[in-house]
C-alpha cells in the first residue's frame, strides 16, 4: 500500500508551524504496513493541489490530505476535490443534524458559515469527526482513494485512528502483499555503540528482519521490522528477533511501542505504592515537567524543589554549607546530598538531585560546560554518577532529564 | 525569488523525526523575502530525487536541498546532483585541507570514508561549513540555483544564515522586484478576537501591507508585511502600520521578531536589578524550565517549589493549612499564599504562585478541569486571577506558564 501525505496551509508553507501532522501521520502508516511514498506541503492554492493529486495519484494507492477542510474562503481542500472527481457539492443531512447537537451542546446556532460544513461531495464517504464540525471525507478516484482530513491534530489523530487506520490495515491484509510490521523495544540508560557492541553482528540472526537504531535524549529505540506476505510468519519472525534481542540486552528495556520513561517510572512507583521527590538545579523544573506529564502523577510523585541558587540548596533541600564550600555546587557531593535531603524533607521513596554545568557560561578546567552530577537516594543507597555531556545548553538539560530517569528506573527494576 | 525546499532521507519521510529543517528554513527564507512555492520529503531514492529536481525546476528559481550528504551508502544528493548537473567528482584540496585540520583538532586521521566528503562536483561552489565534515554546495543549472545542505541542523542553519540568506538577499534587492519584507509585533495577554475588535477594521490603514494574526500559548503575534519593489517604500511601509498599531495595542506588545516572553521578563529583571521566585503546582516545574531555558537565569531566577502535594504547599511555601481546608487547593486565597509565601522564603522581589486543574482528572462544578489561579506578588500587591482552560491537560499547562509569564511582564511594565 503506497501512500503519499500533502499538507495544505500557508502557515505550514512558510513555517509559521511545524509540521507535525506528517510526521504523526507517516510513523502511523509506517506502523500500519504501508509505504511511504513522499510527504509534499503546498499553500492554499488551488491549481497547486490538483497538479499535486494528479502527479502522486500515478505512484499512490492513497493520497492523504490535512488542512484547508475549514469554513472559511482560504479553505480549499473540498472544492478542489469536488471538481477533481467531477462531482457536486451536496447537503449531508447526516452532518447537518450532527452540526445542529454540536452546536446546541455548547450553547450555541448553526450559522450559515457553520452550515457549510455539511456540504459534502455527493459521492465521497464521511470519515465522522466526533471532536469538530469538519468531517474527514474519503473518495474513490481512478484506483487512487483520496482521503481529506482535518488539519488541527486532535481531530486529524481521532479520524485516522479509527477509521484510516482501520481501513489500510484491513486492505493490508486481505491483499497478502509482501508488507512489514514493527516492534520497537525501548532501552534507556546505554549508548547507542555499547548496545551495538553487546547486540553483536545482527545479519547472524535477522534473517529477513530488519534492525535500526533511533536515539533520542532518553535512550535509544531498537526498531524491529518482518516483511512477509504472511501475517503468522511476521509476528513469528517479530518474536523471534524481538527474543533475541531481550536475552543480550533485556536488561536495559524499560518498554515498548510510545511508552515514555515517566509514564514507565510513574505506573512502577503506583504499583509498589512508593513515592518520588526531586531537587534540580541545573534541569530547574525540566524533571518535575516532564514526570507531571503523565496524567494521574499526584499519586506518586510529592513535588520538589528548583535549587537554583546555592541558598536554596541550603536552605529548601538541607545540603550542608560547608560541603558548598568544600565541593563546589556542581559536585557529587552536592548531588547526593540534594537527593538524600529532598527525600528526607518530603518523606519520600526516593529523590533525585540533579547539578551541573548547562552552559554557556560557568565552565571550568575540571568542571567545564556539559559536567552534571546526578544522584538517586532510595531506602538502601545514595549513588551519584557523573555524567560529562556536550555544549549546547538546551541538550544538556534534556540529557540530564533522560540520564535521571533512566537511573530511577534502574532502581526500581 | 520562487524557492522549493527538498528533504531528503528516510528517516523524515517515515517519521521518525520532525522537520525542523524544513520549517526553519521556510520562516528564515520568507523573512527574505523569498516566495515558497513548496515543500518535499523524499526518501533515499536516486530516481526520485531527480524527478523532483525536473519537476520543481520548472517552477523554482531556487530548490533548497537537506540531507543526503553524509559520507554512507545512503547519502545520494552529491552524486545525484552530479549526475543531474552531467559534472564530474572531483577533489577539493581545500576542503581536503579543511578535513585534515578538522579532524587533528580533534586527534583523529582522516579515514578513507571521511576523505569522500572532499569529492566535490568541478561546477560546484563550495559553500565553507565551519562545524562539521560536508560542505554545502551550490550549483547553477538551467537558470535554477540547486543549494545542498547538510541535514544536521545546527550545520545546515550555520551555512544558510552565513551564506544562502545573504546571496538571496543581495539577488532580491539587485532584482529591485516585488517582495514582501515582514515585521512582527508581540502581544501578550490579549484574546486573538480583542485584539481584532481593538485594532479595527485593517483595511483602513493597511494600504497594500498586509496584517497575520498567528496565535500560541504565550500570546498572539501580529505580523506586518509590506510588498514592493523598492526597499525604502517596504520600509517606510511597514514603520507607518507599525506606529498604528502600536498606538492602538502597544500596551500588550512585549517585544519584536523572535524574542521569548522569558527572555524578555529576564532581561527586564536583570536590568532593574530585581529577583523572582515561584511556586508551582499544577505546572509543576513548566514554568521554571523555561525562565531557565534563558542563558544568565542565575542573575534573576533563584529558584522555587514544585508543590504538587498539600503538605509541600504549607512546608515548603508558608500556605496557611486553613487556607487549605477553607478554600481548597485550587483557590484565589491559595493562589496568593503561594506568590508571597515564595517571594518571602526566596526573599526575591516578586514571587510568582500557580494551582489548578490540568486535568484529565479532579474536576468538580465548581473548579471544571481547566480551572488555574495564578497570583504575581510584588513589593507593592498580590493579585489573583482566575483563569478557565479547556479540557486538554497539556494545553493547560501550557496556557498557564503563558498566562502567568505574561502576568509577571505587566507587572514589570
Amino acid at each position: 500500500m503506497r501512500v503519499s501525505i500533502v499538507s495544505i496551509g500557508d502557515e505550514v508553507l512558510i513555517g509559521q508551524i511545524l509540521n507535525r501532522n506528517a510526521a504523526w501521520l507517516a510513523e502511523e502508516l509506517t506502523l500500519a504496513g504501508c509505504t511511504l511514498v513522499e510527504h509534499v506541503t503546498i499553500g492554499d492554492v488551488a491549481v497547486q493541489l490538483t497538479q499535486t493529486l494528479d502527479r502522486l495519484s500515478l505512484a499512490s494507492e492513497m493520497i492523504i490530505m490535512t488542512g484547508g477542510l475549514g469554513p472559511t474562503h482560504d479553505d480549499i481542500t473540498k472544492d478542489v476535490l469536488t471538481s477533481y472527481t467531477n462531482d457536486l457539492l451536496v447537503v449531508s443531512e447526516g452532518w447537518l443534524s450532527h452540526l445542529h447537537n454540536w452546536m446546541r451542546e455548547r450553547g450555541r446556532q448553526v450559522t450559515e458559515r457553520n452550515a457549510g460544513q455539511a456540504l459534502i461531495p455527493s459521492r465521497a464517504t464521511i470519515l465522522p469527526n466526533p471532536i469538530g464540525t469538519a468531517p474527514g471525507l474519503l473518495l474513490n478516484h481512478h484506483e487512487c482513494l483520496l482521503v481529506a482530513l482535518p488539519g488541527v491534530p486532535k481531530e486529524m489523530q481521532e479520524i485516522t485512528t479509527h477509521h484510516v487506520l482501520p481501513m489500510l490495515r484491513e486492505r493490508i491484509n486481505a491483499a497478502r502483499e509482501q508488507r512489514s510490521e514493527y516492534v520497537t523495544l525501548l532501552t534507556t540508560g546505554v549508548a547507542e555503540s555499547t548496545l551495538a557492541d553487546i547486540i553483536g553482528d545482527p545479519t547472524e540472526f535477522l534473517g529477513d528482519c530488519s534492525l535500526a537504531f533511533l536515539p533520542s535524549y532518553h535512550g535509544v529505540r531498537l526498531r524491529i521490522g518482518a516483511r512477509s506476505a504472511s501475517p503468522l510468519t511476521r509476528e513469528q519472525e517479530l518474536w523471534r528477533v524481538r527474543d533475541v534481542l531481550m536475552q543480550r540486552v533485556g536488561t536495559h528495556v524499560f518498554g515498548e511501542g510510545k511508552q515514555t520513561l515517566a509514564e514507565v517510572v510513574g505506573l512502577r512507583l503506583r504499583e509498589l505504592g512508593q513515592t518520588l521527590a526531586i531537587a534540580e538545579s541545573c534541569t530547574s523544573g525540566m524533571l518535575g515537567a516532564r514526570l507531571t506529564d503523565v496524567s494521574g502523577s499526584s499519586l506518586w510523585f510529592l513535588g520538589g524543589v528548583m535549587c537554583y541558587s546555592n541558598a536554596s540548596k541550603v536552605r529548601d533541600v538541607g545540603v550542608d554549607e560547608q560541603t558548598l564550600v568544600r565541593h563546589g555546587a556542581v559536585s557529587k557531593e552536592v548531588a547526593a546530598e540534594l537527593a538524600s535531603g529532598i527525600r528526607e524533607r518530603f518523606q519520600s521513596t526516593y529523590g533525585i538531585g540533579i547539578t551541573g554545568v548547562a552552559g554557556p557560561g560557568g565552565g571550568s578546567e575540571q568542571k567545564p560546560v556539559g559536567t552534571v552530577y546526578i544522584a538517586v537516594s532510595s531506602p538502601q543507597r545514595c549513588v551519584p554518577i557523573r555524567f560529562q555531556f556536550g555544549d549546547d545548553r538546551h541538550v544538556n538539560r534534556e540529557r540530564s532529564v533522560g540520564a535521571a530517569l533512566s537511573m530511577l528506573w534502574k532502581e526500581l527494576a
